[in-house]
Formats: structure tokens, C-alpha cells, sequence
């Protein structure tokens, strides 16, 4: 019945426009689920779940479940749920790093200050679970979880390396795959698990989201040195600013024939004295000696990671979806 | 077989040797359950899990499973996940009031930063999740999940209402009844439930949990202004060094007859302006026109509620045991 041909030419816009009902009613669901007994929790949730986003994730949900042949509509709880799981984080993260902007506009921490924060992320947090106890099958509410307690402890892990050049690319891969990949991969999982999905699929699809998550993080940390800051909607260098160490700069660190540059480099890191100028000099070094496109190229190493994971699917309609939903998330502009 | 006269003489001393067993099977899982792959995390979330309390929420959950047929060990890992998910309110709690000391003890805030106390009460919260799906039945965990809900927006809720002298009695009573009643409540309801408890008795141990917990924290609110420092293992007034109105307070704040004292402190309040001399000042006024005595009064009719809603159960161990409880409760020393 499906052809690779027949699916071959699918592209993210194509993608967004087959499930646009599924994705309108998690954008549905993400505004009415946010109901409170108290309106200032609502309004701060909504100020983070709704400034934007992707909504990558809650598409590799619809995706997962929908071609793997679920016909119910527990997957717009899902796609409403990892959603706020992911929006809690950032706004804990934003919390922490004191960060004035999310996403080009106030971050909510500046808006209702870091007391009412943490809260509006226990309250995302907890509606996401409160929610998923409602419907959702047991086991796709632990690997949730898990994903949880996964984000916590990269954060943590990232925190221990602040301010330490040495961190090497395990040790940032280490934070990466529990911060970023472990929600994209459990979006693919739990997708794939609410069609009863055999555990083959289910692990295959884990193994492509987890790849995926891994790219779209290392190119997330490359556009914050290379891309145009208007578009990206902060300062560059954001990462660094908080001390946090990411791959152009790992990259930049062990190159050979920079002692003198790498010693000045360090020694602002462990000082925490990163500032406009030294991100500058910093950028301008990662473009020269091309650390960014080193570092882009290792992020199309997991995305080629994440395309063989689904190898066996291929001639599916689901291959060619989650081909088309890679392919955009790879080709983001540098 | 069970006579009122059998356990009328009950108290909480002989309550917690006759329940050590699996009051210690609780304390080892507490310790054992903080297991993380990140040891500064276990070590933050030990600190406060393990700097004592009095375990009164494990122990209601122990007596209402037991004492209401309940022959398997869930309660067990049930008493571990109420300590932590109160262990958590706490963490973020004193994260948010930049508190100093917590039991005496320096607060986690203080030992690790306010960035990673965040992390440690994520990880407390999503930790207690995650245990309760690997056995709880659903309908407790979701109770627990209202309760931890509860929690967080009880605390917006008070912090909406810092520096209002205004406060009401009844605005008051919502607080405690979201920050404190609710998990207390959680607790003797999820305890009965483990047992496949008949409704009519779940209900019963929620409304003497919600009234117990009521008359608990109006009790330490008080104690906060009228307590031996050293005894309690923090500086008096702490309450109101936030900003925070408790009934003591509101009762002097609507006294007759001191409208001069009542115009200063009202000011005090609104400007935050409440240093040392401002709280031995306000104890003062509180002990000699007895609102001490008057919120008391209000726990002890809490109490009594609390007391007329297990009066069905007049001759069984299990009310007995309650009331053991629920007098430890009410009569610590002010």
C-alpha cells in the first residue's frame, strides 16, 4: 500500500499540514488544561507553554502514535503533556540561570519574580502528571517519569561542570542526552506505546528520538555562537555567559596549535569572566577555526544514528514522517 | 474482640512502639529511595528528608492501612512518598523565602545554593512519582497528585497575601487548608484506600486528616510567636518576617480597643518594615490580650471536628489509635 516514493518527498510544512487538526487540538488542550484555582499559576504557565515553541515535541507524539496505527485520542493528552513537561523545565532553568529573555520576549521569572517561577513549574510539572493519571496508560506515565528525573539530573550534571573547560565531549554528550534527548526520545516511545506498539517499534522509535534530541541540542549550542541574535531571540554566547561550556567551544579547546588563545580562554571560564568582548573573541575563534562546522558535523552523526534506528521502517509512511520531521529539525539556518 | 476500654488508654509513645516496625521499614526506605545517578542531588534531598520532623504523615498512613484491614506492604513505600513529597514543599519553600535555618539545622538553600535546592525538590517530587507507579494503585496516586496541586497552590495563595494585614480568618483557613490539611488528609484517605477501604471510611479519614492538619498548623503558627526558641530551632515570628499573616496576628489585628497598636502594626506589615523589635513588640501584644489562647481555641475545635468525624469507629483500634495521634497533635507545648 505505502512506497517509499509515495512518501519520499514528505517536508515539514507537508507534515504540519497532514496533522494540523491533531496538532490544533493539542494547542487546544495546552490552553484549557492550564485551568487553576488560581489565576496568577495560570497566567505564568501560560506565559511559558504559550510564547512559542516548536511544538516538535507534541508532533513527535501525534507522528509516533498516529502511524503506528493508534486510532484513539490519547495522543493529544500526550502531545499536551510532554509540552508541559518541557515548559516546567525551562522555566525551573530560567529560574536558576536568572535569565531575562525566553524565546525573544520577558522570561516569567522577570515578570513575576523567581518566588511565583518555581512554583509555575511544580504547577506544570504536577498538572502534566495529574493529567496523564487521568488517561494514560501506567507505563507511558513512568517512562514520563523517568524522563523527568532524567532532565533533573542533567541540569544538575551541567551545573557541576560550570565554569570547567576541561569538561570533555562525553561528559557534555553525558549532559546533553539526560537535558534534551530523554523527553524527545520518550515523545517517540510513549507515541509508539499508545498503539500497544510492539517493543521493537517502540524501542526503535526511542532510539531515533534519543539520536534526534542529541542533534537538535548540539545545533541548538552551535547557533548560540554562530546564529544571527535576532532571529535567535537572546544574546549569543548565552550558554558561556552562565558558564556552561558546550561543543564548538570543546572543540575550540582541544584544537591543536592554539596554546596561547586556549590558556586566555580557560582562565576566563574558571574565573566566570565571560563578557561581551570575550564572547566576541570567542565566536570570532570558533568561526575561524571552524568549530562550529566540526560541531555540526558531529550532530549529523546522530541525526544519520537516528535514520538508521528507523531503517526498518522504511517504505512506511512513519518513515517518511519522521524522515521529513529530522530532516527539518538537521537544516535549521546556521 | 476490640473494646473502647482496650485501646481507650492508647498514647503516642505506645502508638510509635507498637508501629516501630514499620515505622523503621519506612525511615530505611526514605534512605534507601534517595538513590540518583547524581550524588549531589541524593545528598541535598537526604539532608532534608533525613533532618527529622516527626514523621506524624508516615505514621497516619501506617495506622489508616493497617488499622482498616490493610495485610500487604504498600504502606510502606506510601509512608516513604509522603515524607518526600513533603519533603519537597519544604525545599522549594525555603528556596523561596531564602530561609536560613530549617529544624535547627542550616536550610539546603544555604548548604547548596538556591539553584540546586530547586533541583533537589524536583527531584524529591518526581521521585515520589516514580515510586508510587512502580506499585500504587492509581486511584492513590492521583489523590496524591490533587494534594501535591493543593500544596503548590496553597503557597500562592499566602504569597499573594504577604504584607496584607487585611487578611481574613477565612483567607487564612484556605491557606492551611491547601498547604498543610490537604497532604494530612492525603495521607489517612491513600492509607484506607490501600485496604480497598469502603468509601464511607476513606471519607471519614480525609475529613479527620483535613481537620487534623488544620489544627496542626494553626498550632505552629502559633507556636511561632509564643514558643521557647531554642525548642522550636528557629527565630521567633519567622512567619511574619515574610510577610505572612497567621491567626495570632489576625486575631490581635481585630481586637477591640486597640485601634493605636493595631494602625502601627498594620503599617509595619504593609511596609515589610518588621525587624527583631517589631516581633518581640507584636509576641508581646499577642500574650497579653490572649490571641494565642484564641487561636488555640480555633485548633481545638479543628480537633474536635477531627474527633466527630472518626466517631463512627468509637471502639475500634483504629479510633483509637487516631485519637493517640491527633491528642500528640494538639498537645504539644506551646
Amino acid at each position: 500500500m505505502t512506497s517509499e516514493n509515495n512518501f519520499g518527498a514528505l517536508n515539514y510544512q507537508e507534515l504540519v499540514r497532514r496533522y494540523a487538526a491533531d496538532l490544533a487540538a493539542v494547542e487546544a488542550a495546552i490552553a484549557d488544561n492550564l485551568a487553576s484555582s488560581n489565576e496568577l499559576l495560570e497566567a505564568m504557565a501560560a506565559h511559558v507553554v504559550k510564547s512559542g515553541g516548536k511544538r516538535l515535541r507534541p508532533l513527535l507524539v501525534i507522528l509516533s502514535a498516529r502511524l503506528s496505527g493508534y486510532t484513539g485520542s490519547g495522543h493529544i493528552l500526550l502531545g499536551n503533556v510532554v509540552e508541559y513537561l518541557h515548559a516546567a523545565t525551562l522555566l525551573h532553568d530560567d529560574v536558576l540561570d536568572d535569565a531575562a529573555l525566553r524565546r525573544g520576549a520577558p522570561s516569567a521569572n522577570r515578570v513575576w519574580g523567581n518566588h511565583l517561577a518555581v512554583l509555575g513549574g511544580d504547577f506544570l510539572y504536577t498538572t502534566a502528571f495529574d493529567l496523564l493519571l487521568s488517561a494514560a496508560p501506567r507505563e507511558v506515565i513512568r517512562v514520563l517519569c523517568r524522563c523527568s528525573l532524567d532532565m533533573i539530573d542533567g541540569e544538575v550534571l551541567q551545573r557541576r561542570w560550570r565554569n570547567r573547560p576541561e569538561i570533555s565531549e562525553e561528559t557534555y554528550l553525558a549532559v546533553v542526552s539526560r537535558k534534551t534527548a530523554s523527553l524527545i526520545s520518550g515523545c517517540c516511545r510513549t507515541g509508539a506505546m499508545l498503539s500497544g506498539g510492539d517493543p521493537s517499534l517502540v524501542e526503535a522509535l526511542g532510539r531515533f528520538g534519543s539520536s534526534l534530541g542529541t542533534a537538535f541540542q548540539v545545533i541548538d549550542d552551535t547557533l548560540d555562537y554562530l546564529a544571527d541574535p535576532a532571529r535567535l531571540g537572546k544574546a549569543l554566547g548565552g550558554d558561556l555567559r552562565q558558564g556552561t561550556v558546550t561543543l564548538p567551544l570543546i572543540h575550540l579547546l582541544s584544537r591543536e596549535g592554539l596554546a596561547a588563545e586556549q590558556s586566555r580562554i580557560r582562565l576566563l571560564i574558571e574565573r566566570g569572566e565571560v563578557d561581551d568582548a570575550g564572547i566576541a573573541d570567542i565566536a570570532a575563534l570558533i568561526r575561524d577555526h571552524r568549530c562550529g562546522e566540526s560541531a555540526m558535523a558531529r550532530a549529523r552523526e546522530f541525526a544519520a544514528d537516528a535514520q538508521s534506528a528507523i531503517e526498518p521502517l522504511r517504505g512506511s509512511e512513519l518513515h517518511a514522517a519522521l524522515t521529513a520531521a529530522a530532516d527539518f529539525v538537521i537544516n535549521r539556518d546556521l
